[in-house]
């Protein structure tokens, strides 16, 4: 029931996940009476789906405290604890982000070892795309919780995206030693002590995200969710100013005619659809956050990624990789 | 004798500069075996040049401290000492930020009740431009430091930019009030207090930027940093997109050529060039630093903002603006 056009964009995307495999079953949280209608049109879906009536939902400017007070029953709760319960394997949600967050904490909980969950998703490159964390969930980050998300990151990058043997950078305001502030340069400390398996290329600055110098970014939330929104305010100006020139005179109107079909593909490739759905890494579960304002095919590509996560096993390395560095030593004293 | 392509580029954008405007004088610092011979193809730059020799010079690699414990002597140490001394109204320089920084601080100091000065430059909107402060020199920022810079920015913006009543914005990761970490809030808190002269709008996000939703952008250096690294970052990949899309198809092509001069109207609009010359704000002299990368136009555009600050008493307003505010209440008592 969350985001701008739910429940309609929640099962039109639905349907496409669908589409794309053929095992996937769902569990839909919401109210019945006004899903029911809908799913009349999706044929092929009616058959992959269970409806669990609720008509109570978390509203977008709900504080997470509240959703944690008041949420039992609502279309969200129930869905992270139905994954909780081992009913579901993943839950998405395009709804209110900080209920979202709140709550999968509480009734799922965090890897044994990770200290808080990230926000994590893919950004594109000059060639390619870039695993950027954390986008927006924990404002203020120790040193520690940095260094934790660079393993996070990694192991995410090498299970879902089967990259090799990704190179992880640590957002900065410069590339050499003595730049940024005290728990930027501990982060990097204890990146290269506690976590010797991670290529650690070192800090990386803004610039550096688009250009692809690193497979997996690491920031706190406050920078994170700054330069990703920085990132996608910049994108729509440029493309504003496109719209603007070829709209400026009568043979530039005439050259967009000509390269349209070539224009199709560049927005294809910077299309924010494509990169929709955020990972809430470090949690037990598959937890995914589909942009509220983002339509069927984005909300796909959502589910895209919790089937994913599932299917290469994501959560059981990031346990164990987890368990390996924090596993107490025990000695016998007789 | 700073910057990638010095002096060369340095006599040119002077050149430049010199044309637009017909009553500057230069005094130029630095090795003048290279810089004469340079001077002889400039024949209307000579009679407004005063070339105050040294071969001394700070380099890129060079530490803050040791520029200020060495750097006597250097071109980049005496073309700031010369402001101080009242020689020279305005120092640009497109060599070590950090050190630029570091002696100005030293030699020139900051306005009075100001306690740091912020790296200030304007930066594109869909419809005009933003003034952006901090952009790099405090990476860490106390709340008071932050409502400093709101202050510095609408004063900055009103003097120079003639922009009528400049409504300032704290960026931050979302628009509501509970958002974001405590010195954040205790800013806005501060803003609201201490400076009702300004039309504060409140927190705005990463994308509020280059959507011009504010006039001036307050943040610390470090999100500063970040955020204006990001939007270079994403630009370029942009119009990297760009051109691989004009190349894939000959239609494409054909379409480019069409569309050709309305292109260069876009690259015009996006021109790092014309953006060049950020301002060590707060300071009690006008200090410029250029983007060391740039040519003869960039640095140019850095002599101008010097100029137009100048021209506009914007540093009288600074302190008077200061000084109105953190003025001692004095009691007589019998």
């Amino acid at each position: 029931m969350g985001g701008d056009r739910a429940p309609e964009i929640v099962l039109k995307g639905a349907n496409i996940a669908a589409d794309r495999c053929p095992e996937l079953h769902f569990l839909l949280f919401g109210d019945e009476k006004i899903i029911a209608p809908m799913l009349v049109k999706l044929k092929r879906l009616q058959s992959r789906i269970t409806i669990r009536h609720t008509d109570k939902t978390i509203t977008n400017d709900m504080k997470p405290s509240q959703a944690v007070r008041n949420g039992k029953g609502a279309s969200m709760y129930e869905a992270i604890r139905a994954v909780r319960e081992g009913e579901a394997q993943a839950v998405i949600s395009a709804g209110n982000t900080g209920a979202l967050m709140a709550l999968s904490k509480i009734l799922i909980g965090t890897v044994a070892g990770i200290r808080r969950p990230a926000i994590t998703s893919l950004l594109p490159t000059s060639h390619g795309e870039v695993v950027m964390l954390d986008l927006g969930a924990n404002v203020d980050c120790d040193a520690e919780i940095l260094s934790q998300f660079a393993l996070m990151g990694q192991v995410f990058a090498k299970t879902v995206f089967s990259w090799k043997n990704p190179s992880v950078g640590l957002l900065n305001v410069g590339a050499e030693q003595q730049k940024g502030h005290d728990e930027i340069k501990k982060a990097a400390s204890l990146i290269k002590e506690n976590y010797p398996q991670i290529d650690f290329h070192g800090y990386i600055e803004g610039n550096d995200i688009a250009k692809g110098t690193v497979d997996v970014v690491v920031t706190d939330g406050f920078t994170g969710n700054v330069a990703l929104k920085t990132a996608e305010g910049t994108a729509n100006l440029v493309s504003e100013f496109l719209r603007q020139t070829f709209k400026s005179s009568v043979l530039a109107k005439l050259g967009y005619l000509l390269a349209k079909p070539a224009f199709h593909k560049l927005r294809h490739r910077l299309d924010p659809r494509r990169y929709n759905g955020a990972v809430f890494l470090g949690l037990k579960q598959v937890v995914i956050k589909s942009h509220g304002g983002t339509d069927a095919v984005g909300f796909a590509a959502a589910i895209d990624v919790a089937v994913e996560m599932i299917k290469n096993d994501c959560l059981a390395q990031m346990t164990e990789q987890f368990a390996l560095h924090h596993e107490t030593p025990v000695a016998a004293v007789v």
